[in-house]
């Protein structure tokens, strides 16, 4: 049976969101959709977009993979989501901007971080994962580091890597070096609820609200890279 | 800059929704997440899982790509970024149940339905949307049926050919076996909030909620299938 | 040597214009180009974009052939002037708008009516103006009608068919159905500076400014086709 | 809608020079167009040779393509754009002097420079750009230098290029070769406004203006091309 909670949370959407928003969902029928902004942002349940940006109907393109992750710009192999999901977003839709909005406690990332034997025979997540490999060799060896700071400096180089893949689609580098399309850097701190958002000129995360207690140390991606 | 409207829109978070649900977060972070429920639906900026389903934190894990679809089991390749996703969200976290949530006027389907020459050199959207050829054979030609009455009819046959590529897995379809393990397949009504769920037994797909006014035809996968 | 005219018009534009927009000239320097608005017009001497738009530098992006036409999309051959311009302005510049801008008493139209001899061995405009065949077709023969009659049809019929062949550029068509891209067609009377701006409708053209003296007879492009 | 600016800038047209101007529009459009030079200028929405030039209308027969390239005589192949509107030029209209205007900052140069993968499945920058391969070989390898310093030594090639090209169709070839024809060639400073013009003898580009003040380091041809 399809699950009850899902039926009840629906009438809940029926009974108090739809009615207020409904002109918008029938103009966002007719018109088509022509959000502004994609987010990549992870699976994660704790983690989602539209909560977190208390975005209305429209206005995120959201694409979300395990880790927030984009793989580099390759044209060989069979079926790329997260490029096709790109392309679209930036080629058809002609979005402004890109956020890779990363979060704390990613289980994919520890999966990475904790070289979890494979889950199973087809090991999707970590050949998923291995694509933050580059990511990890900039952070660096473990050592004797706590495994959850460990995970923490590989969240916010993946954030990094993720960027630089970016720029690797040629259709999002011109665009960028045009000034017509800006990608940013966010990261959610699933305990506290504080957003930092990367600083394109030095690297560096900083809460996005600047009134906010100051109870997340704060992590410049230069000195993550060493 | 960061763009003002997600500033904003996280500014309304905090002062709103965060407060109420701070412990959630808080639990949910030192806990870690353990949602029941994956939904795999479209990066489509209209269809947020977490709206629709009036969800909170933690109860949702949810894959986004565009036209909401799951590849076939196959162990080549590279990154497998919605494989990955399934086999975190069913051997680490164990959900009871997986949603392909499908919606009305989807933009990849109509690329494929149209027969779109590439969007550019990679052509991602293209390849990506292929994986419903199998769905587009079981509809059958176009003839001379209106674009979007045939767009709609693959939008079904998609959410069924996901379905069945779900029971490819060897780990979905074993505990789909066991009865651990739902599958359900679901549709999103964009002009008019209203939402289809797939039964089961039939193969059609009938509102969610029964008091619904008739305002949607009935569409079952059986009859579109032929 | 370099033709007296030229150096002094470059004077005449040093003194009078450059000091005037030395900012934005710098600034579009610095910052690089981003039109909204792409043109396509012919190279007839009397019929500059600029000067009838009375337009600043960085506005118009502005392509400039024999009879401001627009080939079909094809992927063979080699050399593609006009489609590589259009595919900078679109995929690149992101232009909203793009404006096909016939005028009056056009050369090469006229060359095409005329079936004019090979003005040299290679026959560039013979094999240029070939690509409003179809265009004469809706037209129709000749006849008995004027020369400077049938050419006016010719003239008008190569707009809409320019325009055509715009929506078989798969980047061009995918953008007007999503309302991100805008096509107009347009005719500039040479004689008495009438602008006609083609009403995307009815396929009428129609004086761009209301009070305009009604000095031009009007033309419907559907009477225009047969 | 037709862009309101376009509009606008139509009504300033009509208010302000049309009406200076329409004797000379009437006769233009009366006795047809006889302009004595044709400029082959890039489709830059910086770069108006009527704005640059301060030209009246009926001066200038206008090709504007990516880059201001002319591609070599060749009677294969289908649609010349460029090839038509220079035999039209010469042979029909029978143009004194070709101007070949460069410029700086050029968006086609530097797309070639940088060997940017695709733009479109099409590839239309990509295969357009190709032309100016040869003149890249004689600038030879960019190496160290900065990107910008090479583009500029590109853009000058380019032009030097496309000189060449042009003495490659025989009509061209045969009335330069007779003191009927002059090829010039002129690379216009964006940030700067500075025009400098290539002296047929060395090949090296001076300012078109004397008294110019000295702000721009003057570029050889024949020093680009080693």
């Amino acid at each position: 049976m399809f699950p009850t909670r899902l039926t009840e949370g629906y009438r809940a959407f029926l009974d108090d969101r739809f009615p207020r928003e409904k002109n918008r969902f029938e103009t966002l029928a007719e018109k088509g959709q022509s959000p502004e902004v994609m987010v990549i942002g992870c699976c994660d349940s704790r983690v989602s977009p539209e909560v977190i940006f208390d975005a209305s109907p429209g206005e995120l393109f959201v694409v979300r993979n395990v880790a927030n992750l984009v793989p580099p710009f390759e044209t060989g192999g069979e079926f790329h989501g997260t490029s096709a999901a790109l392309e679209f977003a930036v080629q058809a839709l002609r979005v402004k901007h890109i956020v890779v909005l990363g979060h704390a406690r990613c289980g994919g990332i520890r999966a990475f971080a904790d070289e979890t034997a494979p889950l199973s025979p087809g090991d999707f997540i970590g050949r998923w994962m291995s694509m933050i490999a580059p990511a990890g060799e900039r952070v660096g060896p473990r050592g004797d580091m706590e495994l959850s700071e460990y995970v923490t400096r590989l969240e916010f180089a993946a954030i990094e890597h993720s960027l630089r893949n970016l720029m690797t689609f040629p259709c999002v580098r011109i665009l960028v070096e045009r000034g017509k399309l800006q990608l940013h850097g966010a990261y959610f701190g699933v305990a506290n609820g504080v957003l930092l958002v990367r600083d394109p000129e030095t690297g560096e995360f900083k809460p996005a609200v600047e009134t906010m207690p100051e109870r997340v140390s704060m992590f410049s991606a230069r000195e993550v890279e060493g």
